[in-house]
């Protein structure tokens, strides 16, 4: 297990990034996963960067986004994502249905994508034409 | 590749599928995916049976639905799942500017997911605590 | 895509493989798979050797391993794996309706996979105890 | 950690399938994973009667289906499904040397699908005639 | 397949990160993956940013970060991102005899991988300790 | 979990393996993976033989080498694998800027792998003619 950097421990460099996560997210609390990244600055900082930009609101709402995130999380069967991904979209309003349903689709997709796979089904050229 | 089973040549129980997938999805364009299902009908019908369930509107709208669809699918790199979820995307209103965020999160969420792997970050009693 | 090396070309390193995939698969056709991997002779030689002991008839029989390796190549999207293993099993006695069954299986367990990875399932003590 | 539902505070749509799963296993045991798609009542009983069907005896035996599962599972890295359909392949006849021997397979199946891919390996034009 | 955004019809912002790849890279090709990245100008823009920093000589020189990026790419099977990255390896020096090594690990990798997860390894107290 | 074959407890073919680990890591340390293989020698010969040649010298250091192996196990999400193949890469050399600069590749080659699978880009005819 990777050494977890604490705020007091932290130099000017990381210290900026949690700072900016706390106001960005109205909390104290920084999650693990930046205090692993903080073991290398550059990646904490350009990750958090990217993180924040990629799930501000736009086209898609931030709580699509969360659900977005926790379909490719159990895909790659990462549990610590999903662990931290389910909070925060439970905290930007996943109601335990909507959960339910978001999983139903994931498994579906995982199913079908195995299927066209072992099939190996050619193309619609409908499909090639439409995009 | 597999054999495709076009409705002049299926089985009453394949063409029984395919009338409702064209009676659900109001058209008669049948893509290629049920037309390799359908070499082995019980999978064809389960398949189809689940998904019309899955991913009719609930708690997540359709659309949602899809995005989740093709987060899975460009995930596991299956090319048939994504011209097609892609093709149901945009049919169900998906924009240029949609599948852009869509896709980034997908990035993201990738990059993330292996991040976290990679560094063994143990997951936060608080996560823990939420659910 | 990289050199395919023919016989012809090949150093006699290289021809001994070939030589004993004839032998023992008791035909003259080499498939590109080895071809491709000749560009590294001790990864040709290696690779035929576990795989020659590997699929061996054994505790299970030679057309099961063939099944097994078709569920991994389908979930792991290989359509070169996926097309030479089919071949394989068909000539190992691969029905229409086992390949159907197979495939079922390997879309359920893709399926319930990322469900239990979702749900973060806990092991249920009687799994390892019994273990 | 999603919650489990136990029998006593289960709804009457979740004590059917509950119900179901002890008869047709005929055991009283209830393993996790069906507790916690209990949360989702739709999913636990499409995802039951579909697994019920699916590991049915037909042209593939009930063992070896539980060893396709086995190999999706480890392909897979799903700990709680490698754990459960261990234990349940252990219990319809797998020995320690047909373990052995799949999870052979399995390894060697992931090591040339990686190959494959690596080399770009393009298909034999008799895998595509032969099917 | 996506639409591919020629220098000509690209806004200045796109224009803006094609100049850079040219003068980064001292040529005048844009490969296809930013043609159709500039579909969304922001993940365009902030993709290129990152690759940039990632990929540029550090505690490992560029030839080794290639290596590493064609053994991901190969262990996802994205072909795309193997015959784009094949290429800039072998401009950044990989002999062919370096190539078929890092093959042979990849493999290597992805088999021991499922072989640990399939007997669910617990790790070392050593191993733990020694991080 | 699998059991653990201890030495004293071993066969003379696991006991050869064992030793032959010992002679060529110059420690009397056996990590748990190979006394988890033990219960089934022939996998546990064949893995460490093949193991041993892949990983020593050649046209690629040993060092690289492990950098490699680790990329491949954090994109597969292999715990066990990430925890020892970390240990070697750290006693083979690896300082924590290179760690650090190893993830950031395998995160950013996971991310445009999703990226050019979701964008289903197509392969540049440079790359094709290059190889």
């Amino acid at each position: 297990m990777t050494t977890l950097v604490e705020y007091a421990d932290a130099s000017a460099e990381v210290r900026a990034v949690y700072d900016d996560i706390r106001t960005t997210r109205k909390t104290d609390f920084i999650n693990n996963f930046w205090k692993a990244l903080a073991n290398h600055p550059a990646t904490l900082r350009r990750t958090w960067e990217s993180l924040k930009q990629i799930m501000a609101p736009g086209a898609l709402d931030p709580l699509t986004k969360e659900l977005i995130y926790l379909a490719v999380s159990a895909t790659n069967q990462c549990s610590y994502c999903i662990a931290s991904h389910s909070a925060s979209a439970r905290a930007k309003g996943m109601t335990e249905e909507m959960f339910g349903e978001l999983l139903a689709v994931v498994g579906m997709a995982n199913q079908t994508n195995a299927l066209a796979a072992g099939r190996q089904v050619p193309i619609d050229p409908q499909f090639l034409a439409q995009e």
